[in-house]
């Protein structure tokens, strides 16, 4: 019975994730998190660039998809669906190369990649519940527990004027 | 006289710079630097993104065309004809918008256009005298003079095994 009951619930499961997202809509059980990585983001065009301190010390690049390009560009607000904002992080290396030819320590180059993978997906109806925004973190490919995922609705409160966005366009 | 010669100076000049680049190549009048800016540049994908403290304190982003990216994520030395590199920088500016979210002083973002923008062109008959790549620095869309292109190609020869660039790809 227990098996029974087991399998009933895989193939609920299996099921729920089956369904388009226009079906999870308006249901309860509809995903606040994104738990797959978008294709083709290192091929996205670059927002902008940054850098973090502290323990997060990274350097990082935020890259667009195109619907977030033409957004940022025609200063759109909010975003339409269908935008999608990737940020990368890599370690913040301090460049011997590079220091030798300037003749002094200046340079930072990115090294390994650090502080996982993030996005942003714009979908109203299946993200209602968190701004319309789906939130994603992954580590090594992975997907973080939403745990830590539930921090981010929260965080982005503070740019809720610039549709829950922090980075603005590099021109 | 005078008049003559200056309008037959003019003339020779003018020609030289309708010429099409075949036709350059193994004159001595060869240019050796880009003066104009590579179309569409903004657009290209990411290179990897930098750091410089000092007297340039800016941050920035180095961007490849197909060329360029084709080469470096298949790791081909030396770089193929057409590859195009370009540097954009901007000030390295102290975010108080992420420093409050973050509760410590630790963001930076890029601010505004910095430093100019760069480029190098890969064209071996064109650019031969200066390792087959053109360089190129732009500042508000103007081109720098002789003097500042004339100190790129001495310094990147501290990369020759990599054929004169610094950047390496950011997986």
């Amino acid at each position: 019975m227990k098996r029974i009951i087991l399998l009933i619930a895989v193939a609920t499961v299996a099921g729920a994730l089956a369904a388009p997202a226009s079906q999870l809509a308006n249901k309860e059980d509809a995903p606040i998190f994104v738990k797959t990585i978008p294709d083709g983001y290192r091929d996205w065009r670059l927002i902008s660039v940054a850098r973090e301190e502290g323990n997060l010390n990274d350097i990082r690049a935020i890259l667009g998809n195109d619907v977030a390009m033409k957004a940022y560009r025609e200063a759109k607000l909010p975003f339409p669906e269908g935008t999608i904002i990737a940020r990368l992080a890599w370690s913040h290396d301090a460049s011997e190369e590079n220091n030798k030819t300037f003749g002094r320590a200046q340079s930072f180059v990115a090294g390994a990649v650090k502080n996982g993978v993030q996005f942003m997906v714009k979908d109203s109806k299946k993200y209602a519940a968190t701004g319309g925004w789906g939130f994603a973190h992954f580590n090594d490919g992975k997907s973080a527990d939403d745990t830590l995922l539930h921090t981010c609705f929260g965080c982005h409160q503070a740019v809720k004027d610039r549709d829950l966005v922090f980075t603005r366009y590099a021109p």
